[in-house]
């Protein structure tokens, strides 16, 4: 596994590949993998000639009361773990090299960062269409992976990647979860032992709250069902419950064939999020 | 010459080049072409094994009350011209083939936006960003050629290629003038009999104002050299006469080694624009 630091490097791995016609295939990530990250290289691998992966901390997506100081790192460990599930280049820019001036030209996400994650976090997914735009044109490749479990991360993308003719694909990885279902985050290290055992909650209180859903299709009981599972058992504080269309992502869900139940929990160091994806084709 | 109007056309061609190992030089135009454009196709000629031109007036790029209905069309005579010139491939979407649905992710222009024509124009730059970025990922360029005419969308334009790390190289054509110093422009048509005869007076006007600055570097007096000299001639009314910064378009000279002296003149139906740009390092 090549490793690289350097824009100017990166472009020369990636124009060996390009010319000998291979695909190329990147899964963007901010580090401390785990393994929903190691699946989406091993659905890159299967899938491409070629496996880049990136490990970048994007200080433009995250608030100025948000994670950023705090955010686990260990390019140590994540190195190896790399390594270890076929990735043929890891690419781990500083800061200053990717945001080494500004023009003050700016990417805004539209009414889809609106709700869920975005509503309490203005200017994220601004900051990660940013980012993104930037690993995309440094990267240039034929498939990107991004895990599901931030839904609104990837709806926000295929949006963008659409609506700006991207020359490339994206692909939703599943969900990785715990053998008790908590989905896996880089986050979840941040839980106390206590906050660990109640987690997998959210996970059983959103099949609860799908499952309403497909014997009614009312909206406001799929979504009363998943928040009372979650009040009943869990001390967190609730962020968001909600159900919309998919990947539109508004409450109007006819404008969508897929519909989303997602939640965010806040614990005590920790906000915590996941999701269902349920295709409504069958209604 | 290839023509091409649907987008997945336009793609199949570009990768029969691009696995080749062709570069490719792009023109990206809104058509009624005259020497400026034919100009840069003959660069684009001679650095790229393969050109590409489009010929699209971009609806997001222009304002409520501006010309786009009446904006001057002949796709016939541009195939011709773009052919004799040595276009490739020419590329002519229609509207909807470009702006199919909008998902609402928009990008917007920083501080560069806010002055000379875009103080007059809101929202005209982010609909250039917009179009041009489209088209850079349709196209994927190797070098991309714009007219130094239109010096202010050519900063913009290369602030986000650095900014987003775009993987092309942007190109300036040197502003192509008729035998009495007008720039070439698809508005000339516009001009009424006096208004043409008086015309040139705008070129003249920058080059004395130019030749002021070099005098003794001030701005006002440049200006207003140049002001005078329109004011004293032209029936028209000056939309801007400014001295900036080049390409960060600032009023404090210091920020590049580059000025631009940039003039705007409203004739009846047509709203011209010139402008020099001034290296000094030597200063």
């Amino acid at each position: 596994m090549i490793q690289v630091q350097l824009i100017k490097e990166l472009k020369e791995y990636i124009k060996t590949q390009r010319v000998s016609g291979k695909s190329i295939g990147f899964v963007p990530t901010m580090g401390y993998l785990h393994e929903g990250h190691i699946s989406l290289v091993k659905q890159a691998r299967e899938e491409n000639d070629y496996v880049v992966m990136s490990i970048f901390v994007n200080p433009a997506q995250f608030g100025p009361n948000e994670d950023l100081g705090s955010y686990p790192r260990d390019l140590e460990r994540d190195t190896k773990l790399a390594e270890e599930a076929g990735v043929d280049l890891l690419f781990f820019p500083q800061v200053n090299e990717m945001y080494p001036q500004d023009g003050g030209i700016s990417i805004h996400a539209g009414a889809q960062a609106n709700v869920l994650c975005g509503a309490s976090r203005p200017g994220h997914f601004d900051g990660v269409l940013k980012v993104v735009t930037k690993f995309f044109h440094l990267v240039e490749p034929t498939t990107v992976y991004f895990g599901q479990k931030d839904a609104q991360q990837l709806a926000i993308i295929e949006t963008m990647v659409r609506d700006y003719n991207f020359p490339l694909k994206v692909r939703r990885g599943a969900t990785v979860r715990e053998p008790d279902g908590l989905a896996k985050s880089s986050r979840n290290v941040f839980l106390s032992k206590a906050e660990r055992a109640h987690a997998p909650i959210i996970h059983q209180a959103i099949q609860l709250g799908i499952e309403q859903y497909k014997l009614n299709q009312n909206i406001e009981q799929a979504k009363q069902v998943t928040t009372q599972h979650i009040e009943n058992a869990i001390s967190g504080k609730i962020d968001y419950v909600e159900l919309l269309s998919y990947p539109n992502l508004t409450t109007d869900v006819s404008n969508d064939t897929t519909v989303i139940l997602a939640v965010a929990v806040f614990f005590e160091k920790a906000r915590l999020i996941d999701n269902i994806l349920l295709d409504r084709k069958g209604e």
